[in-house]
């Protein structure tokens, strides 16, 4: 295997998150053998993204705009800020089509090990968003993870301080599960939190 | 998240194998907000690959070049021949080194769920190949799977015809594995072929 462009392939395609060198060596072959014009279509992609793709000015998820098309649309209910971490949680609580307001995708999230804090963040950035008028509710969709947990305490903290209504998303069994499979931490926050 | 080039990214990325839409969501969002450059390397090394990488015309595996360069070392022992069924299989007997002789990359094996039978994987083309003179024998190194022993059975029936000398690698015990945890088909083979 004296492949030069192979190799150098197989080391893109590492840049990958969660691909290592075998499942890198496995996609190399699969597109070369079985999908030239999947890799060429792949290739395409990566440059039109990285030419095109930036943050929405308004709510910094990933648009081809200035401006995406959640916050340019009039019909969205601008009482209500959402503020989740990435482009992903967005898009779940889009799926779920019983939000109406507006959001804010943090781009990460408070995490002191590596560094990022409040402001890396861009908390300053959410505060300032969220004194303009009309906003009456911010709900923070932050993961129930360690770091999501302190970035909502952190975010909560600046946010009462100006007098906003700030909410989480509600804790407790997720639909469909047995009662016994669910643990034990969730099972407290749901009796805490039952109506 | 009104994307439609961060949607076409996501798209491209499920070409490869192994990644579904949320692994896809997860490459794009790294990509476009932690790696530009590493989307842009990734994009060149396709193309570069798509362009510049085919197969080498004694043994089949990629390669840059016309022939490969183990094909190419006069250094290699003419009178041994290694089938495998992957350049991937080729790379892990290469990193052994304890192998000199040279190779024959099937590039697949037989499948008849997959309609690949012999002529599909080119066995006339290896059975030419194994005319050539100074060849004392044939290694099937092929994969220990159902496919892999049918794929060494049909092509060793081809060579033996031949008069060639047709060897399979060794079943056994995985170095360093405890018994009790080895399969019984495994230890009943090894148990065969003690020595």
């Amino acid at each position: 295997m004296s492949a030069s462009h192979l190799e150098a392939l197989i080391d893109a395609l590492r840049k990958l998150p969660g691909v290592g060198v075998k499942s890198a060596q496995r996609m190399a072959f699969h597109l070369l053998q079985h999908d030239r014009a999947g890799a060429q279509q792949l290739s395409r992609a990566l440059d039109g993204a990285v030419m095109s793709v930036r943050h929405c000015a308004r709510c910094h998820t990933f648009t081809d705009d200035e401006v995406c098309s959640i916050c340019r649309d009039p019909a969205r209910d601008v009482r209500q800020l959402c503020v989740v971490e990435t482009p992903a949680d967005q898009a779940a609580l889009e799926r779920t089509g019983s939000y109406r307001g507006l959001y804010y995708v943090l781009m990460g999230r408070i995490s002191p090990l590596d560094g990022i804090g409040a402001s890396a963040l861009g908390a300053e950035s959410l505060l300032a968003r969220c004194e303009e008028d009309g906003l009456e509710e911010v709900i923070l969709a932050t993961s129930f993870t360690a770091e999501g947990e302190a970035t909502a305490h952190v975010l909560s903290e600046g946010l009462r301080a100006r007098g906003l209504k700030v909410t989480r998303l509600a804790r407790g069994v997720p639909a469909g599960s047995e009662l016994e499979y669910v643990d034990l931490s969730t099972i407290a926050h749901a009796l805490v939190d039952r109506r």
